[in-house]
């Protein structure tokens, strides 16, 4: 360092950040976001704006909202009911001044979902995963935690920033977790996290099974439903709900930006657990709550589909039918169980040359995923077809795919 | 472990969790969240739930919705257009489906608004800080952090996940700042991390002074503008605006949550390190974007505290009759240069008890600020009147808490 203090070696941030942006470049998996208005009522309809002169139709094939129910006039009514009656924001943190009577109701009304206790709203699924996860195995003295190695970025996230020992299980595999589970100290608090429906892949976690392992090494169990509340089980519960073992969790996790259509996310658990999280998690107490807007909109829209079953059927019979035709013609999908349709491509320069190709040529929106979303070597195009999506889309996009197919020249199903 | 499995040793996980929340009424810092609706278009007027029989009229003297925006004309029609044509949720992350023309249109008029050349929108100030902060130091190799002491929560997650060495200054001690400086590898990256308006005290960072020591030790600055943004400018750019430096900081951030009215996150700054952090964060990556509902509001509430001065004026006479009052009725009102108005307490419990009396028979709601939010021994009362709060309700305020002073015996001001 210089005497003078002022000739000092600069460091050349900018270079640095422009390294970081030409890797992605490189790797092919430089995200561009596609700028759309989707048109309320006419979902899937949408319109897109980028690299065109004026907004141009397309149809959307990759929403997370997977029933439409963010269409849904009940919502609709809900919101404007709240923006009228309170306004627009919260003004404040739960604790200072931003608890409203709709956030009330709607942790009633989550926890009645899954037959717990109690419930805590979150800004998003992601932030639920994060402070639970982190705050959680703090509190508990030399925790533990196993995490099935598909589990998303927010639970990483938050078993990451709760500095705890973590082992990673196989994804779905109950001989590795068990495994896991007996070498450890028996005394020590465990906890499992993992998913329900994995949404890039479409397959669904044995929860019963690895609820027998809980309670055989004295384990507790988190479990995100994100990419199943409102879609599974007959009160739109999840899978915890469809297979009956909701009782055997400790804590559950939804998000209401997906199946439900708004925005935010929750846990629901015991009281005393429910009233931990609350009192030390930063990222609950130091934010400013879900938008009253939000909430309202959410409570129309988890008690509609608590009480309806029909866009629920009309998804899965979208879902069964586009895998049908998919696999009809000989494109790759995958092996889902659920209503999640993937395509395997296998490489990020293919997966978003298909998806340009079907946004200009086609009016098909459908993003490719890419690493750090999947694995690398394993991206594709992800299907979310919905109860609006007809018979006659299905066939027109099945036909794209398939003139793309051979005009790339990839490798068809085996 | 016994050999069959069955018999382990249970961990008693619900006396952990007992202990955690027991812990929390012994100090007397457990949080009750008073339940309230504000009414639109009568705010500072709400209603209270919790303990009454039916809704009780209040008057709320703690929100952060400064400057009433969240009640404005502008701001209800604009989100209930958006409700409208598009729907309530974005449905996706940004990447995928979630991003909107409303999106692109806010980033670029928040970039404008802070003279940078782009800008992020996230879920949260919360997440804003947390992501961004974690990401921009991972990204720099060795990067060492200087953090003031009373930073925000979120900043100081985000510094922690980051993982990086991190140097703690002296609240606005520009001496210490330098000292911890000058004391590390010239050639490391370096970043600031500091806020314009404490919000908890009311005082504001000498910005200008700690962007020179930037430039002098080659460091980044990161300035959260949260409690500033729509308040102090010309523009409502904060503080940085008025005192015409934002050009020479790296990163402004922001809320729309607070004088903005509505709910979400931002940065600003160069179009690389945008580019970079859209690419890399996971707070960012990972989660449904904001509602379209939400980034509508926004978009109007930014634009209308661009061009009106009118309520950031009727703001600070507010904030300055209430100071005045407080000051000459003898109450110890903290040395204050915002818009914040904080009574020092010194005690949870009292604290606490102000509260609820202010509540139950004068129908004033302003919550206790206990510890984490602010350092035990510090605990005090913090009034935020808006434009909307007239002499009247100043006088009546300040005679109730004259009563209650006296009543507990507390000390007044020196
Ligand atoms: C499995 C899983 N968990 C959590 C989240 C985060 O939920 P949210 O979008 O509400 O933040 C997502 C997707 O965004 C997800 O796929
Ligand atoms: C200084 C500061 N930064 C960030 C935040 C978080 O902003 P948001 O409420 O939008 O999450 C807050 C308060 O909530 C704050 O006081």
């Amino acid at each position: 360092m210089e005497a003078d203090g002022t000739s000092l070696r600069g460091v050349d941030y900018s270079r640095i950040f422009t390294q970081a942006i030409d890797r992605l470049h490189v790797e092919g998996r430089y995200r561009v976001f596609i700028d759309i208005l989707r048109n309320k009522g006419a979902y899937p309809n949408a319109r897109c704006f980028a690299g065109h002169n004026g907004p141009k139709p397309i149809t959307v094939w990759c929403s997370n909202d997977y029933l439409a129910m963010g269409q849904h006039p009940a919502v609709i009514a809900a919101m404007e009911e709240a923006l009228h009656d309170v306004g627009a924001g919260s003004g404040g943190t739960r604790n200072i001044g931003g608890n409203t009577h709709y956030h009330v109701d709607l942790e009633g009304e989550l926890a009645d979902l899954h037959g717990k206790e109690g419930a805590l709203l979150f800004t998003s699924g992601y932030v639920s995963n994060e402070a639970t996860l982190a705050t959680l195995a703090k509190i508990l003295p030399g925790c533990i935690i196993f995490s099935d190695e598909m589990n998303h970025a927010s639970m990483i996230a938050g078993i990451r920033n709760s500095g705890c020992e973590k082992h990673v299980f196989r994804h779905n595999d109950l001989e590795h977790l068990e495994e896991l589970l007996a070498a450890v100290d028996p005394a020590a608090p465990k906890l499992i996290a993992f998913e329900s429906v994995y949404s890039m892949e479409g397959d669904v976690a044995p929860i019963a099974a690895i609820c027998d392992l809980a309670d055989k090494y004295s384990a507790l169990t988190y479990l995100d439903e994100v990419h199943a509340v409102g879609m599974y089980g007959a009160r739109g519960g999840g899978i915890s709900e469809r297979d009956g073992v909701a009782d055997r969790l400790t804590i559950i996790e939804g998000t209401l930006g997906k199946a439900f259509g708004v925005m935010g996310g929750y846990i629901t658990a015991d009281q005393t657990i429910i009233d931990v999280i609350r009192s030390y998690a930063p990222g609950f107490i130091f934010t400013t709550s879900l938008s009253p807007v939000l909430v309202s909109g959410a409570l129309a829209s988890v008690r509609h589909l608590k009480a309806s079953g029909v866009e629920r059927e009309g998804q899965q019979a979208a879902a069964t039918m586009l895998k049908a035709m998919f696999a009809e013609a000989g494109l790759p999908v995958m092996n889902s169980t659920t209503h999640i349709v993937p395509l395997m491509v296998g490489d990020p320069v293919k997966a978003k040359k298909i998806s340009d190709i079907l946004l200009a040529e086609y009016g098909v929106y459908v993003q490719p995923i890419n690493y750090p979303t999947v694995p690398r070597g394993t991206e594709r195009l992800r299907f979310t077809p919905g109860p609006a999506h007809d018979e006659a889309m299905m066939r027109e996009l099945t036909q794209a795919l398939v003139e793309i197919w051979s005009r790339l020249e990839l490798r068809k199903a085996a």
